[in-house]
């Protein structure tokens, strides 16, 4: 069959906007993708992290042009640290690639397979979504991850990074794109978005039909903006407003290990903890240990008055909540805490003001950690462990796009199965319906 | 714990729209819905199906109101025959409602279990969707049927049916909710969208965060409006503009067979053949069979030039085929016709044209069968037998909510499982993240 790819001349294709451009040779090369058996995207994918390595100066210097711009720019140097590629870090953006390659391939997969009544054979398989669009802010590595999954998964992807990494962006899309054709696959299966204008996304996101689903990786604003005005079906990922509930009956050191793991072992993180609920009946024994835990730890505690009336017997600093921190990802180290009359009042609270990413519960009740889990819908319920579990490695996917906190096609950390949708295959001897 | 659905007073919700209101509601019965055992809910449904058959002349009189007011206002007597219910009708409807208490119920089912290096259990369970809206045309019947299918799988549901059935869904929602109160589950798991002006859908079409899902079911341009305008997230239902490609080698009595049974066995729905697509190297024997066989079963053919140049030698009716045709959905006796150089060019011309439902092929060589499955990407591809097997009946799911012409979440017929999200469980005892 001729390459879709070559098709593109005449009238209709040339007056197209870039971006509708880009989409249309995306499409064409997700359709030369899809069939691809697992040791070819392999094999690409090899080169891919090869090539990274081979031209690791030309893309640290790229780099370093978004850097001096970004400080010229008044940059934090927290967030400029986020920006910064260093040989040691292309060298294990490389080897994430070389992980992807050992995954297993979900396009194919068999998810349901049956011989109807009448004899026909129903397969439902996994085929690649299409056209995979990533909305992403700041880190460059993304760039290589996303284009690394969507590549495995026989997707293409149309990359649209912060123009603030626009040059390092740009030097790791030419060393991917160079790796892909090298190996005899159409390079328009790994894109950046053209134009830095806000208008070349808003055409992203209305090119419904040509991409297939875009997910947004970053602030609370950018997804918003993404899920109000995007016409391509949305996968919503990220706020994470989590909570820890301890339990009536609960081991003290259990909990406090948990908080603090949950709350500070990396504040800046989505599925850390935001939000310390606890049950009356150990609010004594526990919320002063609490408070002393979480002071030695730097967390400063928006407490409600039922706290704060344990703060003067502790070394805690304790500020007064307002309706506002219950519902605050802050991604700091503070958390908003709260006393709880019953483990239902807990559920209702964490319906009322959680994001639905991640809550636990610290229990040694059999009956409270099954009634919490059936009650509370989240994309993560935890007994007995950190917040800090929910996402895609520690769950064993080998690497994660995102983590979805919507309810439709995926929910919680999103590996590569969910970036396949399924057929049906239907076959058999000339069947007709009666 | 206090049910959510008494909790409704104080002015911020006093304030708002009907429509939100009535989507708050829903979402507090949805909460309540969740965590039912399926003996509740089955026999919920009993219930419902007993009330309709015993309040049947309340529900055929209201009906005979909206037939009275569609005679009236001219409307065509096979739209009126799908507005009507008779005592027989709501009968089966009542059996319909007691085929899906006999489904498995999808919540709770696992998806994915493993225990983690570190020890940690994680599960992936089926949960209920939440809030989910339904927007559809005439028949009334989907009232129930769409009611039934997300109270089975825990999801409370907002109905939004055409105005030309008003008194028939406000009827039968009433029979609904007086079952579902009856038994001591809120009424409010099942809704009428309140209001019959425009203003109110596109209300519901923006209650992100209230309402979990949208599914249009209607004619095209209802669904093209609802996926433009929500931002509550949609499945795309529906058109099918399904092909037959009679491969090189084919048994020719089995390709008039399916040509004929996926055209004229039902004409007027979404899985019945609109293209027919045929191997150069059989025309010659094929075609004249073809055009007889169809002018037989009365449809008229839109063909390109090589199947023109067959028509004198047959008695059937053949008109040139424009571009138009490639992309029409007849929904009637009409079918496009061309003859294609290779299977890829079937390939071709079907990613180029088609809407992505079904698509067949007519073949004795399995290397074809394996080719035209793994390139062709429609919700159901189709080997050896009629288009009208892309359905949730014939599959055996025993009833569908639609057909989901979209790659997200759900793809061909939707069942119970597609009426579910999935949420993860974590169980450790007492793990943090090193």
């Amino acid at each position: 069959m001729t390459s879709l790819s070559e098709n593109f001349t005449g009238s209709p294709y040339d007056s197209m906007s870039p971006v509708a451009q880009a989409a249309y040779r995306s499409q064409a090369a997700a359709a030369d993708l899809a069939p691809l058996p697992r040791a070819t995207k392999d094999d690409v994918l090899l080169a891919i992290a090869d090539a990274l390595e081979v031209r690791t100066s030309e893309i640290v210097e790229a780099n370093q042009l978004d850097v001096a711009a970004s400080r010229k720019a008044g940059t934090s140097e927290a967030v400029i640290d986020r920006l910064a590629l260093t040989p040691e870090r292309v060298r294990t953006i490389a080897a994430d690639v070389r992980d992807v390659a050992a995954l297993p391939d979900p396009v194919g997969e068999v998810v349901r397979g049956s011989t109807l009544p009448n004899g026909i054979d129903l397969r439902q398989v996994r085929v690649p979504l299409g056209v995979v669009g990533i909305i992403y802010e700041a880190r460059p590595n993304v760039t290589v991850d996303a284009a690394a999954l969507c590549l495995k998964s026989g997707n293409a992807v149309l990359l649209r990074g912060s123009s603030s990494a626009h040059q390092s962006n740009t030097a790791l899309v030419r060393v991917l794109r160079d790796a892909v054709g090298g190996a005899g696959l159409p390079a328009d299966a790994i894109q950046l978005v053209p134009g830095e204008s806000r208008e070349s996304v808003r055409e992203l996101m209305r090119a419904r039909g040509l991409v297939d689903v875009l997910i947004p990786r970053g602030g609370a604003s950018l997804i918003r903006t993404v899920v109000e005005e995007s016409t391509v079906p949305v996968i919503e990922t990220g706020t994470g407003n989590c909570h820890v509930y301890v339990d009536a009956q609960a081991d003290l050191d259990m909990a406090i290990d948990i908080l603090i793991n949950s709350k500070a072992q990396r504040p800046s993180v989505c599925n850390s903890a935001e939000t310390l609920l606890v049950h009356q009946d150990i609010a004594d024994a526990f919320l002063p240990r609490a408070l002393d835990a979480l002071a030695e730890a730097g967390v400063t505690v928006h407490g409600d008055r039922r706290v704060l009336a344990h703060a003067e017997r502790s070394k805690a600093e304790v500020v007064e909540a307002t309706a506002e921190d219950w519902e605050t990802e802050y991604l700091s180290y503070d958390i908003a805490a709260a006393v709880v009359d019953s483990l239902d009042k807990a559920v209702e609270h964490i319906r009322l003001w959680s994001s639905g990413h991640t809550e636990a519960i610290v229990t040694t009740s059999q009956q409270a950690a099954r009634r919490f889990t059936r009650l509370v819908d989240s994309t993560t319920v935890v007994v007995n462990a950190s917040t800090r579990f929910t996402d895609g490695g520690q769950f064993g996917f080998g690497a994660e796009i995102g983590i979805s906190t919507q309810k439709l096609h995926a929910r919680g950390p999103m590996g590569l199965p969910e970036l396949t949708s399924t057929k049906y295959i239907v076959t058999g001897d000339g069947h007709t319906r009666p």
